[in-house]
């Protein structure tokens, strides 16, 4: 199927994804007094009494907003805010299809950090929690950080962390098929954007091994010039062995290569100048660094992509639904390190050690029973580290 | 029934009485493909190119954004941002199920002019109108008039402009009974917030003859000391013959009341003081200035209330949807005074003449008929004074 003439033909049908649809009937005057005047003011001066009360008598508590400023969206890069509404609106759909989610898609007119952060904030009675998308780095990461700071509800970059959390979640099973060690792996990420950092960060902290980032001019280490803040400080928490060079010397003896970056930039004589079971994972869009085929020729253990004909298909959709789905569930304030965690380990744990192959590190995208999973881990998670308020 | 009792205990059981609902299904790689990626980036594309397939390629052609910072919420007054949620989830229930339009619900949690009008300006390219709602002037003036200037959508403060249109509407209606003429009655109106200022405004654009406003101090006239901005320029506009004195001194030998203030205010004498055939509009919520009974008994020879329980619900849920319903299919840049006449007629044309009379002067609020009359003609009006785009 060509999917972009279907999907433009559909989407000119379609006239936007979503309908918002009542929960009830306005057939008689009760109906009206009910849902609207005068009944309505009750729960208004509920909410006034209490506001957490808003959770329970507003829509508040199973409501999301996916907020991009249409600075890079999916690989297409700064087309606009009106111009990603089709991909926020695709986001919302994922949201109530795998997490039962209520999300509303928002795109904001500005490229200013202290305007977006501002808007955010000032909508967050609104929601139960918010999902930003597809804004260009390093931008996104203060958004990100002003507004967990802010708000009262949890904010979470999905571009960032729910790639990651996939990512580990699929290398939790293939470093087990391997037999190694997970705190002595040697691991490579091409691409220190959003992603790339999130993705090391999350690593590192569940105890992966070693990390080398490399962005285009090759690897990143302490003491490189022209650094921007974001790769200075992961300068600093990568590369202990402080490796200088291109990205094909960073893949030399490692085990795990992770690509969050351009069509095509992995050779296969890179691929094989890896360790013995290496894992690759070239999640590069719809184009991945290098193809599934090649790089398991070149001597790849486990491959795994981010497109939906190969195997191994690494997609955010298994984890951004049960993460808020679990976050909403126990009110939580914040998604936290705890509960990223936790999701990764949920949805690996959804592989049984009989099912696991090498063709099989993780659940299949359309699996709507992980989201469930993955949200009692997230809940358990929320409520272990003292951010569920219910 | 006991509306607060059993509207709070639903509002309980709905937990938000809208839910987004997705237009497709997504049941396998074929439908995520097309619905998000990699498919989603043709529509995202092409919006690229031209802006305005956004309302074609998303849900921006049907969508309105109701926008309130819970100042001035129904009677209650400043209970706070989400305490106003219930009320706006409510409006946009009626959106859909009036006008077919999907409304979306947002509290905004800032009493400033400014940061409300930059955040609702931000968010405009996700929204083919604006609603403001339940915003206490005289604020909700400043914001709607920057609002109209920056955004390219319309926008309307129902509050106002919805108020003014049906009262209109039910006026043209009783005006006929009474065989008097427009542009010669005497017109009293009590409350010079912001509904009393914009029916004064579209009574006078229409030529209704003229108004006499009236505040807690009593009337509205040139050189009244210690008036705010608003109320000084009404003054000009408004009260030909400077009457100065209380509303009842305003009342005598009035031939219209229309009441959006508090319950009780007007006396039975008042009534009896204006000429014969006054129409008695007393909107105030849910308890009138006057109870209609009362008035009739002291002479009013037509009676309009908020209230469904009584003839003559001036309710506007006659205007709003129709009003966006209209201004959305012609993608229109603006809700214009024209267009605001155009509903009132609209409203008040659906009353037919062999049906006409005192105690049926404007249709049922719970007619779903009249959203579908009033779109036809604000669309109309819409291209004739050019602010239609399609």
């Amino acid at each position: 199927m060509d999917y972009a003439k279907e999907s433009l033909r559909l989407h000119y049908e379609w006239k936007g994804k979503l309908d918002m649809t009542p929960k009830m009937k306005l057939e008689n005057k009760d109906d009206l007094s009910l849902a609207y005047t005068p009944g309505v003011a009750a729960p208004c001066l509920e909410i006034e009494k209490d506001i957490n009360k808003s959770y329970e008598l507003t829509g508040r508590g199973n409501s999301v907003a996916v907020v991009t400023d249409g600075t890079a969206v999916l690989g297409l890069g700064d087309i606009g805010p009106e111009a990603g509404m089709p991909v926020m609106e695709g986001k919302c759909v994922l949201f109530k299809e795998f997490g039962g989610v209520n999300a509303i898609p928002l795109c904001i007119r500005s490229k200013d950090t202290d305007e977006i952060v501002k808007t955010v904030s000032l909508l967050a009675g609104s929601f139960g929690g918010i999902n930003l998308e597809d804004i260009a780095a390093p931008r996104c990461f203060e958004i990100e950080a002003k507004l967990k700071e802010i708000c009262d509800i949890p904010v979470f970059h999905d571009d960032q962390h729910g790639t990651a959390i996939v990512t580990a979640a699929a290398l939790l099973n293939a470093v087990k098929l391997t037999g190694k060690q997970m705190g002595t792996l040697k691991m490579v990420i091409n691409g220190a954007g959003s992603a790339g950092i999130a993705i090391a960060k999350l690593l590192i902290k569940m105890g992966f091994g070693d990390v080398v980032l490399c962005d285009s001019r090759g690897t990143i280490y302490k003491g490189r010039e022209g650094m921007n803040a974001d790769k200075t400080v992961m300068a600093e928490i990568t590369n202990k062995e402080n490796i200088k060079g291109s990205l094909a010397d960073a893949m030399k003896g490692s085990d795990v290569f992770i690509g969050v970056s351009a069509p095509g930039i992995v050779s296969e004589e890179m691929v094989a100048s890896m360790n013995e079971k290496s894992i690759v994972l070239p999640m590069a869009n719809p184009v991945p660094e290098i193809m599934p085929d090649l790089a398991k020729k070149a001597g790849a253990y486990i491959v795994g992509t981010g497109r939906s004909d190969f195997p191994n298909q690494i997609n955010n959709v298994l984890a951004f639904p049960g993460i808020f789905r679990g976050a909403l569930d126990v009110r939580a304030s914040d998604i936290n390190e705890d509960m990223k965690v936790a999701a990764a380990e949920g949805i690996a744990s959804l592989v049984s050690d009989e099912d696991l192959s090498v063709d099989y590190i993780i659940p299949s995208a359309l699996d709507k029973s992980v989201a469930k999973v993955v949200a009692e881990k997230v809940a358990e998670a929320a409520k272990k580290s003292g951010v569920a308020r219910i």
